[in-house]
């Protein structure tokens, strides 16, 4: 991922600047697949997932539908039969391929798709020349960047749980060896006051319809983990029988842990002393973020330590003030880290951390009009907020006010947690 | 159902006001059976509804259980196979019987569970007399007692279901004659103010786990429909392509609409002008609130109709101080009516109300030590919350505080809708 | 089952013949039903069964539908819904109750069901008094009291099927004690001649329409065992690994094992020394032959043990000349026995013994006209041929060149296996 | 294909001549590979279909497995995880990746298969030329060349599959123009006498352990019709309501049709007027034969048009003595054609014929020893036997003894099917 540089943060003009960030978002895409053979292109391992060359078409179909078409004059799609190919779940466009139908199309193969987004590409980067300041464009464009850069974390989420369906447990990327394992001490609770708050984004940068409106909460007093719950506490909760005891479980929870036969976290050996990762096999490290677990363990596990999740009010508030900074998509570890000993909390990176609210709108939330409002909130059920951002997350994508969402029973994606505490 | 009278309201004694209610909901629950036929005991119409023999047993288990075994001397089970049948969800317990087969038990016959529930009575009872003084027996005992209750509503619910799937569409009880339909004039919003207020039961009478603590929320300035939607007013929703148009849907709603080929209520004919009832095919009454819908539904028409739902703050605040009366399950009806013209809000009674909700436990919330803590906690994933009870909810059960929940796809409750706006 | 004799074997005109076999089956049905509670009639316990109440009013409703109907001038039908609701899967007829939802009808009850029989009953004395020499009456009345057999052989396996859920374990009649267990010795094979040999049914007597045309076979020489494969010899696979080693199943059969974790017969204890009956748990007697197997064990038995199983064309011409005696339904004991010492060859009786023959139409085969022409050809696919009658079989029914047909994973009725070899 | 060229059919030696055969068969798997894109290779369309690599492994895998390894001294294995990976459904040989998820392995790659097959040719030549008198090496080497050829038909229709899948409607190969379509005649039906006859392989060439033993069959005077159904009368079905009445159907047939939405043969527009091919959409061809309909709609077919299916016994004794001349792979049409003016009758070629006879094994069958045992013997049950090749059957593959057997209901494979009739 060498070519694929943050951008410079200085520039002087706001055009430029988007320029600059749609180029480098599109070539993360790209350098993201570098490593892999053109087979590794194509699967798709179960219906949440898509294959890496559905996600590159399909964050290009993004810019051409909601940009290309509706702002430059005379565009034309370079293949119109990519409109239904390459929509995901927008009724308001159109009909589309079914999702779980993404890993049988063998064409338009890999080139072909990349000859598309080339195409895209270049209409692109003229209209964001002809139109320099047109603020619209602009904004429309920072929506299609940060979409694509969620799409980037499913790349490497989805390839990783492709990766881990084969026998052979091929490798991604070989581990990168120049961090030094923390070893953290006993995990601290920090304390917050209550009180009458606002969360939600300020609204200066970019932000997606469902962090607003910013609003009033009422938090009473509470306390946080100073760092994330790790491989070696969550052990202690498998070897106490924790996916055996009902008392810690949601019913729900409960009863896939019995369907699915789950005995430990999605990506852990049955010697529990291993893991499939992008680099492979590799064993566990007892001080890194337990990872790739469901709401349910999640949740179970704050039980079993006499605790709780944080609601996601409280972790914003605990975040708002923090530098973004941890191990994220850009340090190119691509596995959570045990932390370092300088003092970090680990609020940023690593993995999402799943929190107590389930994800619905905020007071006087309005989804953006036309087809984009389908984006988010048609979501809002049976899904509970993520908070954080993961080592798959591009680092100027996340924010303290960012919501992911996800179903409490999915396990694929970079996701531990942290605990929580009333005062 | 003449001869389960609501108990006299003013008794000296609390140890015979729980003894008078014990026997009361004991008869109650036996006057709901005598329309039936032996045979429409022991159906089981679907995994979610249980057979009404089932629910005649499981209810005299939980006194059996939780309050004869524990707390009277040398008092010897009828049949120490019931604790595997007749368990529910207690996995605290132990073992169970699996929810999905208890439609195949032809015995107990039901005279074999009228039996045990005669020899569970005789010892409440005698449990009753010897402890009238004891806090504890008479809290377990309200605890059965509203545990009873809420089976009442569901054997209710479930025969309603049962009898549904059968093509010769069978009645229950003839519908009552005495109900003037009111003619209700054009929906108005009432207003609230906002600010930090408490909600969750004040605590002095019977309330479940779920309803406590009580606890500040922060409202902001809301307004409620001043009657629940009717028939005529979903019926436009549906001749509007309600059930064609996505914009109206989550997307979990839109997908089940699709993969169920739901049109229309649970139980509205294809004609739109007749429904099945518990006194078979009826007339759709277009003055009488809808009812048998989902989540899904009720969320979907808020959207269309430019409002949304209430949350359960909003809801519960506005129904504190109000008279709890209305359409409710002493009154016989049986089904939902058009409101009188005496200025009734329905908010008690006729339809529980799905709120935007999802049920979650309060802030501080604690489950009911021991398997009584499985009764509530473990159900707070996946769900939402109704309020207000409905035409097969006893009087005597229902309260302002009162939290219902069930998950956004289910149907065969007596659920329907209020809109609330922001101001 | 006493009210129920076989019929006196003499009678003069062929009509009183008939009117006394219409008595006698309909008695018989009503017989089995003797040891019932209401209960037990409404329940079925998979797609494959049906409800004992579904029985009384389908069998019924065959007299009515291809009798009464075209043959009885003004006769009315009792109810005219019933022709949807009691029609089995004659397409001809028109629509029809979807089968796995026969379970949900609580409604007509059993008493409404014995009126019905009581109806068709009353009306059929009267056809074939009217009609008494009207041989194309008594031929689709002999047609009638056939399936009705038919049916009441899957009253009493839906029956013990139904009962075999229920944790209880309830008996339906205790077990007959005057059957002295034989000691049968080891099994010897018996050799038969082979040529071109004649199978299919002579025809002066009642038989369906796939027992037709008689025609030439050619077989080669061939042995069978001289009576059925015992309990004992079954446990023998059992022990041997037999549901654990690949190497003896056909590939349909060892997925259906791994599947459906099979381990022994459908009715065995986990301890292979007792098994549900019609008498509730009880011992498994070694010398009693092997039952509720699949035609996947029967199939994987033979192989084990080095032998086949025989082709229908074998087992009836081995069977032709022999006289129908065995313990059929008539003798009341329900249960397949050990054999006596007197040489029976249990070729009638106990077990219906799966064979090599997968179930297609005789060459030349034509199926009766109209609806009934449904009866039995249009199952000629996926389903091997039974032969030989069970204990749950009526003595009159049943005849050598007698075919049933199942499909190969089925386990609930009363089946076996005979050895055969070549010569 | 034109580098795939059939072998020069007049060698000397044996050795030779299998060598010969070894490498022409191999190369013709790679030649029907070169239109392909690496996409093409990974995808497994349904459970029944496998990805193009996993047949170009499987194929060596077998080579390697049955010959390789017991055969020739000192041979090492490219990679021991492909034993796991590339076994098939050989118990014997030990444990299998699980068959449905042959489409998630990305690796090894298409680069990595192509080395394992030079891997295994070169070893195979080395071998073949070490032990060019070894008959037991040259059998088993002419088992593996039949067995690669039965997945070169296998590797076309799976294809064929994926790229239907796909709403670009890919094309493989542009269509062969130099065909002139035919116009065929009225069918004729023509006579055979019946008798003792027999039937299954000679044995002096290859063939399956199931073409055998030649045995004596007793076959009644019956006829054929004198070519193969074509897509014109097929549509004649189609417009006469073949797909919506039900007394055309077997009764699994008819509930397929309901359950899968079923209206036409596989491939068909719905415009009933254009198919999918290999070449992508084309107009259908009413001259030629019907083909991808399942077992079902070919009985159903032969029931609308007052005639039958033919047996397997009277398909071989018809085929017996002609030529093996046809539209075979060969001819590279790979397309059934419309029958040439020189009085073909389409025996060999175009569609495989399905015939009315059940998949199971000739009186005194033995699965060959070991392993190789499963290839057919296991599979005998619930299936139906196919004869006389299709347009992606190589003509050295195919003979009059020849069973092909598929399930029922499965309609992906080029079959069509023959009218027969008694006499």
């Amino acid at each position: 991922m060498a070519t694929a540089q943050t951008p410079p943060a200085a520039m002087t003009h706001p055009g430029e600047l988007t320029a600059s960030a749609f180029a480098h978002t599109r070539a993360m895409s790209r350098a993201i697949c570098e490593p892999l053979e053109i087979e590794d292109f194509v699967v798709q391992s179960m219906p949440d997932a898509s294959p890496i060359k559905w996600h590159l078409a399909h964050t290009s179909w993004f810019f051409e539908q909601f940009i290309l078409k509706p702002q430059l004059r005379d565009y034309a799609v370079l293949d119109p039969r990519y409109e239904y190919l390459f929509n995901s779940y927008y009724q308001a466009v159109g009909p589309m391929h079914q999702r779980p139908a993404r890993g049988l199309l063998t064409r338009p193969t890999v080139k072909d798709v990349l000859r598309y987004r080339e195409h895209v590409d270049e209409h692109m980067t003229e209209l964001l020349l002809q139109r320099a300041d047109d603020e619209h464009v602009h904004t429309l464009t920072t929506l299609g960047i940060h979409h694509e850069q969620q799409h980037q974390e499913l790349m490497l989420t989805d390839l990783k749980h492709a990766l881990s369906r084969n026998p052979l447990q091929p490798c991604y990327r070989t581990r990168r060896t120049d961090n030094v394992p923390g070893t953290p001490g006993p995990m601290r609770f920090q304390n917050f006051e209550g009180g009458i708050r606002e969360i939600g984004a300020v609204g200066k940068e970019f932000c997606f319809d469902n962090e607003l409106p910013r609003h009033r909460v009422l938090v009473e007093p509470y306390a946080l983990g100073d760092r994330l719950v790790t491989n070696a506490e969550y052990l202690e909760f498998v070897r106490d029988g924790g996916y055996r005891r009902p008392e810690f479980w949601l019913s729900d929870g409960w009863n896939t842990v019995a369907n699915e036969a789950w005995t430990q976290p999605l990506y852990w050996d049955e010697t529990l002393a291993a893991e499939f990762t992008l680099a492979g096999r590799q064993a566990i490290d007892p001080a890194a973020p337990v990872s790739h677990i469901s709401f349910y363990e999640a949740e179970a596990f704050a039980r079993w330590a006499g605790a709780r999740l944080p609601t996601e009010a409280e972790w914003e508030l605990a975040a708002a003030n923090l530098p973004i900074a941890g191990n994220l998509l850009d340090l190119g570890r691509l596995h959570p880290q045990s932390p370092s000993d300088d003092g970090s909390t680990q609020m940023f990176g690593d993995v999402w951390e799943w929190t107590a609210s389930p994800y619905i709108g905020y007071p006087g939330y309005r989804p953006l009009p036309g087809a984009l409002g389908e984006y988010n909130g048609k979501f809002m059920c049976n899904q509970w907020v993520l908070r954080g951002g993961s080592c798959a997350t591009p680092a100027s994508h996340i924010r303290a006010s960012y919501r992911n969402f996800f179903p409490p029973h999915i396990r694929w994606q970079f996701a531990g947690l942290r605990l929580a505490r009333d005062l």
